[in-house]
């Protein structure tokens, strides 16, 4: 059913951050026209004093430590890190006076399983904080692109950095709707092969596209009033690229809802067809039914042990008998035949 | 079917009270730099005469008398002090010139009985009066925390007590849905196994989500208006907690409509199991009768009496009906086979 | 179908009274700092000739006569005259230069028919005019409130006197809604006692949501504009008051939305417990064909009259052969158990 | 499947003119202080060079020549021409510097057919321009008020001669909604008296409940723009008038949209009433199987033509038996009465 | 399930141009009131350095190379060029600071394949570059219309020319709907006829209409907004034009949401035929067998074999028993079709 939000006891004070007892790591790598560096191992406050030009300050693993010393060292809202560290939020973006504030879902789908990671991305003037659930290779590409010390990552500000993270992070929801798409070819194949129930899997299938509305639906609202906002802190030039996520989700939408109408279709094609399954199967037992209860009952007259049965001792009367049965039987199957049951 | 706003018969006057005939109490929290203090068993007037720097007036059970003497202190419109007395209200937001009014329903789940509670809060500039429809543990939490004598509460005007009340009682939203999601979840599974019926279960699960949608829709409106307007009573620092405390309405009723999603393709399941096993027996019993009635019929055939049938003298007549009798039961379970009926 | 505003003949000039053939009354109640009069069978003429303060012109029945004059004392717009006079319009508020309209519409619910009753509103500066389609005890709360002499009514303009109408006719929805639910909640108990099929009633009860959907949603839309709109002829005072129905508009209309989701999930519900009902008299038919179709036609092969039948002539062939079908037909009944259909 | 828009071959110029192949007719009535005169047979040409205050120009039939003689004498934008012939456009207003474009539909049903007529007005400062798709008696009602010489149509500009005809087509929605509303409760009745089938009819039903909301909707917003619009053309007398249309396609609308979901609520109802007739039928499949199935064992038993069946010979047996299986039988009927089924 | 949008792998850099491996052609048009001149087999450089008052360049097949040769000749944002390489895009339109980038797509059916080809325009100033997804006649009309070397092509700037060319490719939906809505037409009949089941034709038909709707709902919003939008590029007398192309989106929309709606209306139809059939294949058997078991039984009990039936011995006993069984058989009948099974 998704994963809850992990909330704490009613009651508790807002902005207390929860302990989650996981131990993560800090990285920092520092870019620029001075080329790129890359610092592990350090805590927030060693990264921050850093020397730098713009910085990208990944935290992998939500260490309820790490994250209070950033909000002491960046000042950040308690609510914000209260976010930070409750891995199941609805993606979105808020504006805060000297950062933006950003969370993102990361669909990875294993096998039936479908899970989402939480990033949340920080965006100051100068630097970008991202905070990932679990770590996973969600940035490799744009790790990449950083170590080639030239690009577009070099030419705008932290906010194209920002964009870069959040494309990738919604890169990450194409290969899953493309594997839901197929699966759902698939049980269509199946479905008009008349192989096999396929509401059970149909059903799973369904789940999952829900799961992802979920998760698209307030980013595209997310990215979408970025675009709107007057957030200084997104160039103009990188709005563009904004832009472009935004279409991206659009689009990821718009398949999402096609695949779930395309679903609930299928639902109602599966049900009619064991509805004409099940006709199928009653037509041919009313068939034999109908032929043999009422041959079976002349059969049985002429068992009775009656002493007064004249026909009994007619000689021509079992071929005669014979020859009504055959007739019988003939004519119910032209009946059936007419009535298109055969 | 939920809970009927309990309404005077048409033709009374509005914003007359109506006589609940309940026996309530006040209790009142007075904080701020001079420490906490509590007094109990007061009558409104005496408790608003007491010397105060930030204050908390609670009303326990909906009594006419101390909400009429309520509105008299502190000059509410009769409409208001109706609102307060007829529990079942829409949760709701309302500016007036010297307070804000808020009604927000606390959802508690016992077993599958799903009741709402009312609370009913009036913010003015140093006090907040919360009258609540019958006595239970919602605020604990905030007691305890104002018990502190130091922390948010004490920072910020009664605009955040205002707000801290509001977030505990949407805190009692999440165990409710946390409960329907786990039962959504295990009724799934007893669908699945095809161990029982689910769907008066399921039709319970429906209405308990179709009565949180409809005590959160309002509630995000009301919260979302708050945040709108220019209500002066809520301080920007405040506004910031409210903003959060709409995010997890958004987030509840992500989650409320996900499931209402989900118990409709449950419900889908269900019927289509049916039909499914339905359409099993059918085969069976076609298996049978198609099998079993032509040879009855057969036997039948020589366990008539006719004195003139030449098959019942030969000797290998029997051994050779036999033969018939077997070849034709196998070509039918073949045919079956090949249908996949088998 | 709910009732066809009665339309006249397509062509045919706007405005044009229809001649409804019905003869109605006026009454007028004049009411101020000089106490309440009240004066009945008077012609319009002479009731707006009489001396007022404030007053309450009241006309009962669907007169063309009277509501021509009516329309030429007052200087009403035709089109106005001519949906006062067709009853079964669409609740709805007009603002004109001199006078606010409005149609409402009221419910009456007499066992399981459910009539509406249209009332028409015309609010003047120290006027109210009302146009009841038929004689009913809608506005005796009104009446009465009046009789005293004091209170509200007496405070504020003929506005407040509009709203009490308005209120009286919008609490005449609630006893309807409420005795809905309670139908609603009796189909549910019928049916999970599967004591009887309860389709129709709910299709009933459905139309009946329906239409009162069809009164309640246009007048939520009425009076939200009436409060946004600048209508000069209802006071700030009052328009808190209108606010109030509003509120109670939106609530009814939450109750009907969740009504008919809950009576969508009952036929959900009813459907698949015929369905369920089915499969079980299936599988009784079914254990019972299988179990002793092969017996009959084993005992059927013992009832032929061949005269070469070694069997027959053993003394425990028949012991041997009941010793066989009872162990078959146990066998047959573990099947059926350990498939679950016992 | 309703009129698609006759479309020209992809890439043909837009504003071609198709060529219809039919010869119209144009009529020209001018009125005004003078008094009405009317004049049939004229060319285009002729029409508008005869002297007017206000005139009417009738067209009927979509004949390519008269219509393309309209636009060069008008000035009309050949896309609007183009609209004016290929009948089945959706409803619509536009505004053009000169003129405004209203295109109408006029519903006729005859039997269970349902047809479109396109209607389109052009509205000039002293001259309306009706195209109608084909002859019929749309505006008999309009002619008349025209030929009394004297009422609103004079009073007014040829703004309100605009409105009247709109006024006139919208009119000749009521009887066909009504008649559909009366087919619908006919099949209701039928449904529940369990007479009929009513499913096809039902479909007709609900395809002709799209074809109108197809009209109705487009025209909704169509005068509703209107009203908002500032089309100086339509004066603030007329545009009083054009509000009541308003109310009427709202009006029309929230029928047709009631009898949708009344005919969803009946497809559902009658489904069920199979499914419910179906295991009606099983049950008595059932209980005379599990009746008389045991039974035909029994005797069976006792037809076998063992030599060594000690029972044959006993004097009481056969009552026995004969007691035993009306026990059983008796026993049977108990059980499946204790089940309801009976 | 349609086609997905090529996605690069997650992580690579956006606005990096995919390697489609097409070879594809460029076409120079130019025309004006020198006449209208035709040149094939250029480069894109050449292409532009030829002299032109209008021009219209066509690609013709996904060419990595000639995108990118378009990007840096014509200084495109190389987003842009990823969606043209990539289709599959969703329609749209983008308001760029020199030029408009339109995304169209082309519906193209045979038989029961439903392809969508992408075609994509940029508008500038004196040019209009359009690349199309792969060669097809989509755009013979306009290439006839400039070959005639007048008309409005001429009389307007290159904002007329993307106009027709998106007025061409909008045109092509016509057919195909058309066509869509034929086939549904058919289905209904066959269906009705109860010839055949028509689900899964029924299913392949909503699918098409699904990708429709995907295709023209972007279409739509984006010519939309290229009418309500502040682009210089398109002017006043073309926008006329875009609002009639706007027009057919909507008019296409409307017909394609109907078919939906009546394909869904089918489905439920065909579901409820099937089981209407059922029912009476049910009522067949039914009847047979309620008359014959009781039969058979009887027949039955006469023959068995006990010594001391005393009714085997009297003579009228054997006519008196087929007149029983006449009796009861008649009976049964009657009483069938009392309840309206026969």
């Amino acid at each position: 059913m998704g994963r809850l939000k992990r909330y704490h006891p009613p009651g508790t004070s807002p902005g207390t951050l929860p302990e989650t007892g996981i131990k993560g790591q800090v990285e920092l790598i520092t870019y620029g026209s001075q080329g790129v560096r890359r610092a592990q191992g350090l805590t927030v406050a060693q990264a921050l004093s850093l020397p730098r030009e713009r910085a990208w300050l990944r935290v992998k693993g939500l260490d309820t430590e790490i994250v209070a010393e950033l909000g002491r060292q960046l000042n950040v809202h308690p609510l914000v890190l209260e976010d930070i560290l409750n891995p199941g939020q609805r993606p979105k973006m808020e504006l805060h006076p000297h950062f933006l504030f950003l969370v993102v879902d990361v669909p990875l789908l294993s096998g039936s399983t479908l899970q989402e990671v939480q990033v949340s991305l920080l965006l100051f003037r100068d630097l970008v904080v991202s905070v990932e659930e679990r770590e996973h290779a969600f940035f490799v590409g744009v790790e990449k692109r950083l170590g080639l010390g030239f690009g577009r990552l070099f030419q705008y500000g932290s906010d194209y950095l920002a964009y870069a993270l959040v494309d990738a992070a919604v890169d990450h929801f194409f290969p899953v709707v493309e594997s839901l798409g197929e699966q759902l070819e698939e049980l269509e194949e199946i479905l008009l092969a008349q192989q096999d129930q396929v509401l059970p899997q149909l059903h799973t299938l369904r789940r999952h596209l829900l799961r992802l509305r979920r998760s698209l639906w307030p980013l595209r609202d997310a990215v979408g009033n970025l675009l709107r906002q007057e957030a200084e802190l997104v160039g103009d030039g990188v709005r563009v690229f904004f832009r472009d996520v935004h279409d991206h989700t659009l689009y990821l939408l718009d398949l999402v809802e096609n695949y779930r109408d395309m679903a609930g279709s299928l639902v109602e094609l599966s049900l009619s067809m064991v509805a004409q399954r099940t006709n199928e199967v009653m037509k041919v037992l009313t068939v034999i039914g109908t032929i043999f209860l009422p041959l079976t009952f002349i059969v049985g007259v002429y068992g009775m042990n009656f002493e007064h049965m004249p026909e009994l001792a007619w000689p021509w009367a079992y071929p005669a008998l014979w020859g009504i049965m055959v007739l019988l039987g003939l004519g119910m199957l032209r009946a059936f035949r007419r009535r298109g049951w055969l």
